[in-house]
């Protein structure tokens, strides 16, 4: 079938409650009133959620979790079950570990079996890779009914008893920007009422001669150590984001035949609550409704579209339009996608 | 297109030299003459390669050096170059790191660019997979030509300093049974002379109710200790890795009405030597002649198929039929394809 016909028949998220207000990570971690009036100001985020408890270092939640939730939410939402669905993409940077994956440790809590299941290791682009492959995939016409899920837990990289007064800034700004969170949504061949379809979808790797703007290792039994975690190019990703967030926005653009004006919704790329702001103020001019959440989830990573998805469904209205702009600093990859409500 | 007209152009690989036989094995490790034995006896795997000295531990190959390495051989053997590529899509159980992806880091060194990249997390059965997702993709007619690559370096998970006298015999078989190396492919939906058509895929998660069968840790900073890194339930591996195997090939021929008297070639499952015998043992009898590679290579995980299709393109003449299994004990999943000589 013609793939721009392929729906969102609904979308679930999980978040670990309760969320972290900058003035208590000020309080764990042992910084001051103005660190705190920094973050507010300057990364402009306020609040994101743990799957660890900053306090004790426990994890409560994992991946699996988070995922399990926001797929149950999707599925409910849908009025499905787990043996409606013929297939299943999961997508994540931070999987609980490298096998089984962590999508196949949800298949089994939700009892789906028996069908296509994939990982896909991915960033900030992640989830609109899943989306794309599980709307190419239902096309072909084998399947009717894909569960495609998202998620991140970064805060398993952190410790809990660092003291972020001695931590280069790179790495301290870290703690601020990312929260833990997944989402899911259901796509289906149907043409059910009240849905949006996937009109266009794009991801391309657009990193040639340039450094990974984000970094995260992995530590086998025999080289753990001498390396940082997690490494960001932040002067990079300024620099370089909004520009490439303006690329997947004509793309996507040209290829529907869509003017910017037409546009009733945005969702733009959610590092941060500034980078947000900085990198709509440079798109062109359309009248949109932006849709972010970051300045409350922090940046989700392969959970994130699926938190500006389920605000837009609360909201979209028949005939409306939408583009989503996911972009990825790793190796750089450009990513979005465009809706209408039918 | 019909995805079944999706051609195999051409297939590269890469294994680090030289072969780590049983004798050097039982040298590096202290064991003795009647280990050697055993090996060769109950396992059936004499030689593998490792990306890892086992002299000194040192790294001498990334997967992305492996990839890239097989990549190129691919791409030459097509006659194409990396400006020819317009979807890559990578696999394995170990990347290099969480991010950027080990195979966005083989487009950079192959100068791949502007098009839609995707990493697949998936233990034996991912080459399977990435097959299956690259021709699905080309099927719905955006693209002509896909590079899929694969392939693992387990050695990396190695204390190459420990004492394999003391070490449980479950992580100690992983020496023998496991080899470092990749391949890829390059797949086009021009019907290039002399090229392999894909017939059928299919990938199925199974795994509903029943332990994972190999889990492979990462660990993050602060969550490092206490947990082996691989642990392999081996006695629930011989008991359904051979019926698991049964059933893709059944489930191929009759997807395509073909007999089991038809097939020419069976590239089945290489866990170990003695493995693949019992599972060829335990298949209905075709006839069909034995692709395997595993007796010198070891299990190399996502690079293996490519490894046996090498052999396969060599030897396959026209009109002759091949049907290849792959099976994953993670969180076991069903794989396996079907291919002809046209």
């Amino acid at each position: 079938m013609d793939a721009s016909q392929i729906r969102i028949a609904a979308v679930g998220t999980a978040l670990p409650d309760p969320p972290i207000d900058n003035a208590m990570l000020a309080r764990q971690f042992g910084m001051n009133d103005l660190w705190e009036q920094w973050v507010d100001g300057f990364i402009g985020t306020r609040t994101r959620h743990l799957a660890v408890d900053i306090s004790t270092g426990e994890q409560r939640f994992t991946l699996a979790d988070l995922g399990e939730t926001a797929a149950r939410k999707a599925l409910d939402s849908a009025g499905l079950d787990a043996l409606d669905v013929d297939l299943m993409i999961f997508s994540t940077a931070t999987p609980d570990q490298l096998m089984p994956t962590t999508g196949n440790v949800v298949a089994d809590r939700l009892e789906i079996n028996g069908i296509p299941t994939y990982q896909i290791q991915s960033g900030c682009s992640g989830a609109v890779q899943a989306l794309e492959l599980a709307r190419t995939v239902l096309a072909a016409g084998q399947h009717q009914t894909a569960l495609v899920i998202g998620g991140d837990v970064c805060a398993r990289y952190y410790d809990t008893t660092a003291d972020l007064r001695t931590m280069p800034p790179g790495e301290m700004v870290n703690r601020v920007l990312f929260g833990d969170g997944a989402g899911a949504a259901v796509l289906t061949t149907e043409p059910v009422p009240n849905s949006v379809a996937i009109r266009g979808i794009t991801t391309r790797l657009v990193g040639l001669g340039r450094a990974p703007g984000q970094t995260l290792e992995w530590f086998g039994l025999t080289d753990r150590d001498g390396r940082a975690a997690v490494v960001e190019d932040y002067k990079a990703i300024e620099e370089l984001i909004p520009a490439m967030a303006g690329e997947v926005m004509a793309e996507l653009l040209d290829s529907l035949d869509w003017r910017a004006d037409e546009l009733d919704f945005l969702l733009p790329p959610q590092l941060s609550g500034r980078m947000t702001q900085r990198i709509v103020a440079q798109l062109p001019p359309t009248g949109a409704r932006e849709i972010s959440c970051v300045v409350e989830t922090g940046n989700t990573g392969n959970g994130l579209p699926y938190l500006q998805l389920e605000r837009l469904l609360e909201q979209m209205k028949a005939g409306e339009r939408a583009i989503g702009i996911a972009v990825e600093s790793s190796k750089w990859i450009n990513a979005g996608y465009a809706l209408e409500r039918v």
